[in-house]
């Protein structure tokens, strides 16, 4: 990849040229260390054009019709003039080569929609690294005048959690049914969620996301103790309840904002993924100190067998890192 | 606090000197650096002799009864021929100076055994500081000859999964009742525990107790999919169904060391904690340097307010904590 001026990026992103923003994303996602000075710089300079989007997570089982929601849904929303981004945070993407984003041809009519942009998660890199790449996507699509950004997420280890510590709202996707059809959500997701949606409520599945619906609404008040969350029920290939949803999250942002915890929710996020950085980066300057690296397999294999005490270990390693 | 030679405490431990091991106690606790030399050195001769003891969490939340409990199941297991450890896990110590095991009237049978050993969490230190304290103190308890530890932990922040992490398995009291009485668990806490018990199932609460068993048991098949875990009554304060608790934990044990489950798990325990020592120690260290010091106030407001991407900000405090 060739490196333009950085004004290039700039002016690009903020006059809303697509291919100048998809460059700095390839920046952003680049692990070379002037690439990623470059967009460090150019994500300061862009920082006072960010912010106002409506940043919404969202997940769901397999299966539970995750394109086709995000493909209507985002369809909606610029019919009503909204400019909306779709990510993704997957980090098993990195792992398959393939990506949930990956694909286009999943959401054909969204796909080509002047008003929407989609970027796939990148395709390598630990959760951590997808996340911060995922983020700072985020803000140069802010920078370039997407109002709503929708970030897609699989629900594959701590992936739901890391997504919900970049957005202002998280909407969870599931299926019709009750009993046994429940035991598939994942644990803790139930716990992150601030909006739930059955989706496939049409036809013959509607009775069943009734019951779903209340079933969901009876485990979250055990869960939740008292706080309550909506929980509504939409069919997105027949286009049915997708207006409530936007409503919802509409009021759930009003009153977010008007009580100063939006504001505070995002002040804490960005502070956390300073701390989250700094942790990474040590570990990671840690792990691949030379000397540290040439012990850590033995003193791993003698906590492991019980013949050396964990914190006693932890410090041999860390008085060679720091060289004391 | 004088320091005796190592084999002071080496020699009284293994002989089952009480005062011994209190004082190698107060070692472990303590934050001097000569302490801390002499406790990690003690740890390591002590390593041959432990690993032991049935390592078992008990939580609840407040009002259930858990001294009552601990005091009669501790009674029971001594008076079956086991010399039992109590030991705790409670920042809140911290906060407020005292201790859920501070005050050992709660518990004055067991206090007086001579086959039991009561050790207040150290009432100072972060969770994590806490955390170790207690794990190098099980240690010395299994080295001194307990086989039976029972590690008593406050439904505050993390002490439960840190908890979790210390033991062999996590039992987790519950109050009798159903519906909204469900609603003080805390998120969370139904995910690591492997044995659930409802204590005072007793008189006129008996069928709140077998309410409160029933809707457990439901809402446990919600969350742990597939996954079932025991779901016991008892009543402590008559006496009623210990000795089946005592049943279920010891056949939770058989299992998981038939099919390797507990060698894995305290590997793993062991590994994870060396981990978490170098990232405690790691983050110390950065914070304690005099330079990153003066600078982070700084950074995090920028950061905060949107005027400096957190990547940034964490490459800048970074580069001088490395001297780069």
């Amino acid at each position: 990849m060739k490196l333009l001026p950085k004004s290039y990026y700039f002016d690009g992103i903020r006059s809303g040229n697509r291919a100048a923003l998809a460059r700095a994303i390839t920046l952003v996602e680049s692990t070379r260390p002037e690439h990623q000075t470059l967009a460090q710089a150019l994500l300061e300079d862009l920082l006072p054009f960010t912010g106002q989007a409506h940043r919404i997570g969202i997940s769901g089982v397999p299966g539970v019709g995750k394109s086709t929601f995000i493909e209507r849904f985002g369809k909606m929303l610029t019919g009503l003039g909204h400019k909306v981004a779709v990510l993704a945070v997957d980090p098993s993407s990195a792992l398959t080569g393939g990506s949930i984003l990956g694909d286009k041809t999943r959401m054909t009519e969204l796909a080509t929609d002047p008003e929407a942009f989609i970027r796939p998660s990148p395709s390598s890199g630990t959760l951590g690294g997808v996340a911060r790449r995922t983020r700072e996507t985020l803000l140069l699509c802010e920078a370039a005048g997407f109002d709503v950004v929708l970030v897609e997420t699989v629900g594959v280890g701590q992936s739901e959690t890391v997504t919900a510590a970049l957005v202002d709202v998280f909407m969870v996707l599931l299926l019709p049914g009750g009993g046994d059809e429940l035991q598939g959500i994942k644990r803790g997701i139930l716990e992150v969620a601030d909006i739930l949606v059955v989706n496939k409520a049409d036809g013959e599945q509607n009775r069943a996301a009734l019951l779903a619906k209340a079933e969901f609404t009876a485990a979250l008040r055990i869960l939740r103790g008292g706080q309550t969350i909506p929980v509504l029920t939409a069919s997105a290939l027949y286009n049915l309840g997708l207006s409530e949803i936007w409503e919802a999250l509409q009021s759930y942002r009003g009153d977010a904002i008007k009580s100063g915890e939006l504001n505070q929710k995002r002040r804490q996020q960005q502070i956390r993924w300073m701390w989250t950085e700094i942790e990474g980066r040590l570990e990671q300057k840690f792990r691949h100190h030379p000397q540290v690296k040439a012990l850590l397999p033995a003193l791993e294999r003698q906590v492991a067998e019980g013949f050396m005490p964990p914190t006693l270990a932890a410090e041999k390693a860390l008085s060679i890192f720091l060289g004391e």
